[in-house]
């Protein structure tokens, strides 16, 4: 089968094997300059923002332009409870992608996350999917990008100093002289309130518009935030894997006057301001969600907002290009937009609403927009669902669970698959047995799904040493367990021909949709309520809640945010709180250690366990292994590994990479 | 006079009285599109990237192309010792360029300094000119611009974080495990090493090639940095004023077994990263450069460096786009390029000399290269000669020297000055005596300046306040003491009108020239000797080290690093080290507290007080009047305060603005 589309900028790729690093694959192909790839989605220059040749940050008003017009099919990826390895979910939207338009004839734009650059020189590398299923420039997309994150750790950062700043402020000035400052006199001598201090004024009740008719007692409530320091939940953050700042002591410098404090860093990914990004839907609604999100709380116990510190504007303003989502593209051509990268644990894991929303106009009617959910299905496309779409108004047509050989192995009883460590012979020799007991993991995530009211097709990603008989164990279960349609796709090592049949799969399923989209839970479900739903649907028998969750529960109920979505901070090494727990195990009591919220990004977040938020380097960064040819000023990887190079650390590479362990 | 130009992109300004804020002049013009300003400079698409419709990156390749061709007029802007309220030399400098472009039909290119963001939300504002002399976008200038002091936070940071984790890893391995880990058998389970640890292997003189070969001792040699972490001079930074990161403890988290360690974050321009990018000529140079930074000692006292670490090809590829300077534009329409912003104390305070270099061959001979030079002319000029001209190769003709007649009046005896207390009425009345007294300040600067061979040209910066006898004084002054001319300008009110006198002056001085450049003190001169000569052109009568400078002295000496030249830091606000002798002081003893050194950007510098690398929060910072307009996308002033627009807290508006001092 030959490529054809009716897309101007398709590419034919000559798939050589065994497949070669993704590096040399990436380096292979020329890419199109990006105004080719907008210009067959009908985009105009004035739709856009070059940020070189093959980057361009799509402007928000083309959601207005094409109010009028139709959407797309919406397409979720998720998947089955993975592997240390991960199971090529990325690969398989970007492959998915290229079958439909590179084979398929069909509008297509893939939706993915913006990796951290963290992990990229740690131990994880990027994430631009692997083998003949690649976003490209590979180097690109796995740095800077176009500068959103870096945006986010300055927006994110401005914030955590205004917040110690202003209670060193507060604690050395009377309240009359914090007045004074807050609103100094113009030339007139005339003092007032700027837009900002409005915001403050209407949550405390108070109407007056000059700050000299204020009361004594008005003054202290406007100008005196009192910040409790012990409940500052917001934190510094840093787009880099630096394990020493998890936990760190500030403020030690002899002018601070002694006003030391507790605190730590997370990498920036984890900053409630990627996901505000990633949840808003437009620059109006962005500037309100920046402006409530909660800091802490003052002395008296009320939430401490980021407008209270007069600082919604200034943080919207850092934002501004970072809400255009970013134009790149695949191996063969088709068009990808890269937006946002939330933590898939504390927060939902999901690119952006708005590159979803452009990307669905800019397909129209019959036009497919794939779009990936991180970590297993219970987690990302749980919020996918309940917190993504809710908020977006949008309604997907299809879901897609990858599952692969080795991770229903692993399910099915197979021995520990651990990064780092050569494969167990189970995994590369036929089981068929092994494979079938692990399928309860996938019939769980397919009913899980299927009840959100959408088609779901099972992608088998398969690996060179699958058999027939264990891949076509896989199709049955699906397809007993209600899966619309279960198909074996070989995009790594052949491109989008090798996800041609899951094209035709996803097709029809968006064609067939009979139900409509069906939440797990109301909002106006009490906190615990919402938890327990969702704690059923992992097959846990009830949930226990520590005395800290339960103090917390209370405080945002009280303080009125019971009324938002939950996301759940869970291990996604299984569908219970116990990541040695394979397969679908049920009658379990799920533990809330802690619950927290992102307010303006619209969320409470039960912590089921210890998440860490700030990854280590190991012995041997795969820094070491990056270097640049000043010669070409082409990136090159200069040693034996392959970590920067490799997308996600997956199957494709654990055949052929032995390392040692190595992150101690 | 109007306008007369060949510039297909000259814009004629209508000049309003009194001159409006400078964000609505900005904001009173439509930018060209960048690519008409490129094509100005006879630049087409494939010499750079676009960066939105107003900001493009020049590629380096543009140097090469070139070559052979000849360099225009290079032009230095410093300073008079300032006032804390600054003189405008930023304004000055793109006022100089719109008249040589705009009115005198010269080929000419602006050098600017990118700024920090952390003041523009701060106190200072933006720094992007003001009036009719602007860069613009005004906030594309001031915010991210196209990412490069990101790339520097984010590859400062990545070193740090690579220091504490080996610290950390050598702490819990023996030798082999940590060999085995940093070279890992391949999958015939063959060890060995990749290019940059053939780097330190050669610093060891180790010329085996594999790992297998080395004995236990090389072993540990090559294996084990051994680095004292008392001596590790590299922190962290963050593009943000947050002074309670000025001293912290890291490490207290329990992951990390106890080992606490006291540092301290600086503001991201004061990272050694920048002053490299400042001061390097080309890929290969900086790579080279990054590679040797030296991050602290081992515990024997041997330098270790980021190529030690394996992380200087990391720190080159996210640096690769950053050492492209940004093509903006002026008010009016001629070329400017924005590059690198070294702080101007503890380093040299210049923009790049990629980017000047490129600048050169752009505008050829006949044209003009004017860049800033930060702070006054003892630092920011005796910088340019002796670092950045040393490095680059490349000989200015002309320096312009900015004077006030109120910094003047405080150079002969007026009251203090200080940023927020209105104007004492001696400075805007007019008092002859005053002036010619403080012209002292000026004739030193000019004699210092004139000394490198070069034509010194006086740019008074005119206020309304000032008098026809006042500006007449100091034009005699310096004509005196030896200026080749002293012109009087009003570009902040008529925009390259204004200076189109000061045009002619520098034309002139340009063509006159009849010495060679001279640096203040050759390269084999000891640390100590350097450091006397430049104490001496300040007018010192001598120098005097603390017991920890002298310690420092002969380590760098011993450590080979003594052919350096010296950065001095020093306060801006006297020739001597106390901030308030005004004039010319003389035979005072300059203390040297302390002596560092960044290695990579190649500078040693004593440091003469103390200064602040981390600046801090007023109680009501600049972010207070910052806001998005939602519908129309534009930044806007939402308050009375016009800091965040004022460019630097300058002259002009010291004249508009009453407010009170929020700086406590």
């Amino acid at each position: 089968m030959s490529s054809s589309s009716s897309l101007k900028t398709v590419r034919q790729l000559q798939v050589a094997s065994p497949v070669p690093a993704d590096i040399d694959i990436a380096n292979s192909v020329e890419p199109f300059h990006i105004s080719e790839i907008a210009k067959d989605l009908n985009l105009s220059p004035k739709h856009y923002d070059l940020y070189g040749k093959y980057k361009a940050k799509l402007l928000l008003s083309v959601i207005d332009e094409l109010k009028g017009s139709g959407d797309g099919n919406y397409v979720v990826v998720g998947g089955i409870t993975p592997t240390p390895l991960g199971e090529g979910k990325s690969t398989t939207t970007v492959g998915l992608c290229q079958a439909l338009g590179a084979f398929q004839d069909k509008k297509v734009v893939t939706c993915l996350r913006q990796p951290s650059q963290g992990p990229t020189f740690g131990i994880k590398g990027g994430a631009a999917g692997g083998g003949y299923s690649q976003v490209i420039p590979m180097d690109e997309f796995n740095l800077h990008l176009t500068g959103d994150i870096h945006a986010i750790t300055a927006a994110n950062n401005l914030l955590a100093a205004a917040i110690d700043t202003r209670i060193f402020h507060e604690a050395t000035q009377s309240d009359k002289a914090l007045m004074n400052r807050l609103c100094p006199p113009n030339k007139e001598g005339k003092r007032s309130f700027n837009d900002i201090m409005f915001r403050r004024l209407t949550k405390l009740g108070i109407s007056k518009t000059s700050p000299e008719d204020l009361t004594p007692e008005e003054v202290k409530k406007f100008a005196r935030l009192d910040i409790d320091p012990d409940s500052i939940t917001w934190r510094r953050v840093m787009d880099i894997n630096d394990r020493f700042l998890r936990k760190i002591t500030i403020g030690q410098g002899p002018d601070e006057k002694g006003m030391v404090r507790e605190t730590a860093f997370d990498i920036s990914v984890a900053s409630e301001i990627m996901a505000v990004l990633a949840l808003t839907t437009s620059l109006a609604d962005m500037r309100e969600r920046l402006g409530k999100m909660v800091i802490g709380n003052s002395k008296a116990g009320d939430p401490v907002t980021a407008d209270d510190l007069g600082v919604g504007g200034a943080l919207t303003v850092l934002m501004k290009d970072a809400i255009n989502p970013t134009l790149m593209q695949t191996l063969e051509g088709t068009p990808v937009l890269v937006h946002a990268g939330p933590f898939a644990n504390i927060a939902h894991g999901n690119s952006s609403i708005v590159a979803d929303k452009i990307a669905l106009k800019l397909v129209g009617p019959g036009g497919f927009v794939v779009t990936e959910a991180g970590f297993g299905a219970d987690i990302g496309t749980e919020k996918f669902m309940n917190i993504k779409c809710r908020y977006s108004g949008l309604t997907p047509q299809c879901a897609i669970i990858v599952a692969t050989i080795r991770a229903l192995k692993m399910h099915g009883g197979g021995p520990d698959v651990v990064v780092g460590k050569p494969l167990n012979n189970a995994y590369v020799t036929e089981n068929v047995a092994l494979v079938e007991a692990g399928c309860i993991n996938l019939a769980k995530h397919i009913s899980n799904t299927k009840a959100y009211g959408v088609n779901v097709v099972v992608a088998v990603n398969k690996f060179s040493t699958d058999s027939e008989a264990e891949l076509n164990a896989v199709r049955n279960s699906a397809l007993a367990a209600g899966a619309y349609d279960a198909v074996i796709c070989t995009h790594h090592a052949h491109g989008g021909k090798g996800a041609v049949d899951l094209g035709i799969a996803v097709q029809r399923a968006c064609e067939n949709v009979t139900q409509p989209l069906k939440f797990l839970y109301p909002l106006d479900f009490s906190i615990k309520e919402k938890i327990e739903a969702i704690a059923r649907s992992y097959g846990a028998s009830g949930v226990e809640y520590s005395e800290q969750a339960e103090k917390q529960i209370e405080m945002y109920s009280k303080q009125g945010f019971s009324g938002l979505p939950i996301c759940m901070a869970k291990t996604q090494y299984s569908f219970s709180h116990n990541a040695s727990e394979k397969g679908a195990p049920t009658g379990f009591v799920l533990p809330i250690r802690d619950v927290r919220a992102s307010i303006g990004a619209g969320f409470i977040y039960p912590l089921v366990g210890t998440m860490s938020t700030m990854p280590g380097l190991p012995t041997r960064p795969c820094f070491y292994d990056i270097d640049l040819d000043t010669t070409t000023g082409r990136v090159i990887g200069n040693g034996g590994s392959k970590n920067f190079y490799r997308g996600r650390l997956n199957n494709f590479f654990i055949e052929e990479i032995y390392y040692k362990p190595f992150f101690s």
